[in-house]
């Protein structure tokens, strides 16, 4: 294997991650055409890091598909508190992270939520800097279409096995490990692949991101093009609130990005982007069984849908 | 000083806490007569904790003044995990703990939130049994009225000035340091008292947290009484959704009794009954300088209240 300029690695990962980020969010306005002036294209902050670097927020709010759409990239340095030094991988501070974050929180209860991020982190210098990829994408549905679900599964599928370094059942299974609420009992969503401190072949692996990446907009569009328009109820509406309140509780409980970017010095507002529009927390409510609501419940678990048939 | 039966005490804290649930819920349900019949009222559920014990918890949703007031009273025992036996004083990890917790979310916006827990909590056996109590209540107004805060404020001060054992400065910069959310650099509300780990003179505690529960009434109840009719607008009602992801944020990434009751198998629904009903989050809101809406986040850091003239 040719010796890898981390450097390098860096700057090109930011590069690509860069141009990801203009990708999706070119493809994303496309399903907004005509509709309110106010919610038809993204608009942009460029931010500062306060140790060095920063990052473009991309935005969308209150469009006809997409009440926020977030699509979130950075390349930023700095020293790491001690507990974050204990709590990552490698020895060493200083630590440069380059990636891109995406969260889409459409208004349509039919239409899944979903999230994807690709990143690359290095730690320390010298000879004791270690680099890695981290990543993945996974969904968020309100109610339990099978074929939607499958369709999402079996794209990550395909693009891992497309590259040896990537082990899609390690990935898949590691998605359901940390997705998963312990108070609540349940997971986040239906999963997808996960994946995180892949610090060998980075040229394989950065290979296989990037396949990832080029791959985010195959996996979800099909899902969001074929249910955006259906029809939906006051009641169904209030479903898709009261489950994005658990959407906020992982986030702000569980997820190590959401408390690595607030404990870094990164920018609140590109972090907390993630967190849905509106949302609503009820009292004990649980759906009767038999219900649509209900059967979506059964569907937040472990559930190897590659492999189920059509 | 009397010997004091730590049992006894735990014992007779727990029947004040109950009381006080049944005190502060029927004069909550005073400000309700009138409104819509599924809101006048507290429903009550009752649980066990998987240790032992268990609690009752009573919740008004969709009232005419309040959209969600939530009055919980528990009183559990069982094992501390590893990690909460070192983060609490004292050793062994048996623990027993009571306590009565309210958090009250009105609908109108010129009415504050409010929150307030009296707690008494045992950890470890025999002589090595440490016992303390803990609590205090806090202001969250969603727009600046001086002479709310400072009624608030004053009531406290008066009630800790009639105990030795109750450092109203103390405890007030307690409350100012605990109720702070580091990543926005403000306040989650304009403070009142907060206390923890009394553990000395246990008796003079007793009778201080006997008095603060029974002061809640007097210092939120004339707040409440004079804003609840006031009328609002469209945009103040978003405003203080906005403003309750601020709530939420602090709830779920900082509260220690929040984390405290999912980590020991407390019952989800009662200890996440503190977060609103409704909620939004947008991205990078601030209010134009000179709205009332900028004042308040002036009100969002330190400041003697209690001395402030009329």
């Amino acid at each position: 294997m040719t010796r890898i300029n981390l450097d390098e690695l860096n700057r090109e990962a930011g590069a690509y991650f860069r141009r990801l980020q203009g990708t999706i969010c070119e493809a994303l306005e496309k399903f907004e055409e005509g509709g309110p002036d106010n919610g038809r294209h993204f608009r942009e902050d460029a931010w500062q890091h306060p140790g060095g670097g920063g990052g473009i927020t991309r935005i969308l709010l209150n469009g006809r598909v997409f009440e926020k759409a977030g699509v979130n990239f950075s390349q930023v340095n700095g020293t790491l508190s001690e507990d974050l030094v204990a709590a990552t991988p490698g020895k060493g501070a200083a630590f440069c992270a380059t990636g891109i974050s995406l969260v889409l929180h459409p208004r349509n209860p039919n239409v899944p939520a979903v999230h994807a991020n690709f990143r690359q982190i290095s730690k320390g210098s010298g000879r004791e800097r270690t680099s890695w990829f981290g990543g993945g994408s996974d969904l968020t549905p309100f109610y339990a279409r099978r074929e939607d679900i499958i369709h999402f599964h079996r794209t990550w599928k395909q693009v891992c096995e497309r590259h040896a370094v990537a082990d899609y059942t390690r990935f898949k299974t590691w998605c359901d490990e940390y997705f998963y609420l312990p108070h609540r009992g349940e997971a986040r969503g239906v999963g997808g692949i996960f994946f995180d401190y892949l610090n060998e072949r980075l040229e394989e692996v950065f290979a296989f991101v990037r396949d990832a990446g080029d791959h985010f907009l195959s996996a979800y569009g099909p899902i969001l093009d074929r249910r955006r328009n259906d029809p939906f109820t006051e009641e169904q509406r209030q479903w898709q609130l009261l489950r994005r309140g658990r959407y906020v509780e992982f986030n702000l409980l569980h997820d190590r990005g959401t408390a690595f970017g607030l404990r870094t010095g990164g920018r609140v507002e590109s972090i907390l982007m993630s967190l849905p529009p509106e949302v609503r927390w009820g009292y004990n409510e649980s759906p009767a069984t038999g219900t649509p609501e209900a059967e979506l419940i059964g569907y937040l678990k472990p559930r190897d849908w590659a492999s189920e048939q059509d």
